[in-house]
């Protein structure tokens, strides 16, 4: 078992107050930039670039520290194809019978339907696993909030993914579990979301969809005094 | 109802292929410096800075574009010192009883324990909360894969706080009811997350930890032609 009070200074980073402002401003700017996006080139993206957007998103906290997650990396097309085939086939039941009539009117904008050809046009997948518990020599040894853990490092993938100039789809082809099987995953892993990374194709078009404002998303207990 | 197939081009921002590597490095370099904080400086922070870090949060993807979150920014003392009050009443419980061994144990190298004299330093408490569901003149619209939706915002939000030079701890004093009640959120809103932000203390301690290496949690299904 660990070391009980191991600890070492943490000397953040300051910035001079205009320069916090600017940097603050300018990461808002970049971000509100992202789309997620369905038609991707299938041009060659570099490994280390993928291995540098996963190790950044392996930097997120989590509860206790415990790091419940694994990237599935594919670039196989053979296991590329064979990922679309199987999302295909649920997302045929989904849009033919398994989802609401609501939800199908919710998704009317993006103009989705079961063709999901980025899953092999797009050079790479990463797929998401989350692990309930870790396994340690055949124990169980419980993980805490791990979707927000998860959820979080996502977070960071995702604007590691647009910070190098790629875009990204966060796909969950539902139920999921078909993830599990042909990336052969341990018992105590689940597939959390399958996101294809590439270049945006030349000719890839958005939803012309606004984002809430401030006044929406935000709200102020501020200091009375 | 929305309009169908109103679509616009979708320009990503393509960097040179040596750019795109030196980028995708730094900011995995970048991130890998953060780290989570209970040492609060209580030194003021522009009330901007924090709209810009919420607003970058904001620009996250959400399952149909639902959206489905809420910031609240607390900076008024006497709001930080009620939850305080109610966060340690919580986590008295939490660590004197309602905890298991093994958790204990785990979260023996962070050296927490029930006082969270953090709620009051920090200049900003940010509470997020989801929302299951909208409501929209008293009718239920649901909301679609609210915890990843959510948990990627929060991602990146901790992304904007670091990038601001700011430090910030992901806090869940658990039950979190009691920050629905104080903030007088709306029955679809349930707390999600607590974070502080702020500047680090100057003499901030984290501990010893380290992270995963590449090896431990990332798995390539490599193209093998
Ligand atoms: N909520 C408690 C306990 C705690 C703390 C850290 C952590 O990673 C986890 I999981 C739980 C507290 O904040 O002290
Ligand atoms: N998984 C399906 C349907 C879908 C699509 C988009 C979206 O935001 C949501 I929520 C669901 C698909 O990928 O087509």
């Amino acid at each position: 078992s660990q070391e009980v009070s191991d600890f070492i200074p943490y000397k953040g980073i300051r910035y001079p107050k205009a320069e916090m402002l600017k940097r603050s401003r300018e990461f808002y700017q970049f971000m509100d930039k992202r789309r997620t996006v369905r038609d991707f080139s299938d041009k060659k993206i570099p490994k280390e670039v993928i291995d540098n957007i996963v190790l950044a998103a392996a930097t997120a906290p989590s509860g206790a520290h415990k790091q419940p997650w694994t990237f599935c990396i594919v670039s196989d097309p053979g296991i590329k194809a064979k990922i679309r085939e199987a999302a295909e086939q649920e997302e045929y039941e989904n849009y033919n019978g398994r989802m609401s009539e609501e939800w199908l009117e919710d998704l009317q904008p993006f103009g989705t339907d079961w063709h999901k050809p980025f899953l092999e046009t797009a050079p790479y997948l990463i797929i998401i696993f989350k692990k309930a518990y870790d396994l340690v020599n055949g124990e169980k040894h419980k993980n805490y909030y791990v979707n927000e853990s998860v959820g979080i490092a996502t977070g960071v993938l995702l604007t590691a993914i647009h910070n190098a100039g790629l875009v990204s789809l966060t796909h969950t082809p539902s139920p999921m579990n078909f993830l599990h099987e042909i990336l052969d995953r341990p018992e105590n892993e689940r597939a959390f979301l399958l996101i294809p990374v590439g270049y945006a194709d030349k000719e890839a078009k958005v939803p012309n969809l606004q984002r809430k404002t401030k006044e929406e998303v935000v709200v102020y207990y501020k200091d009375k005094s």
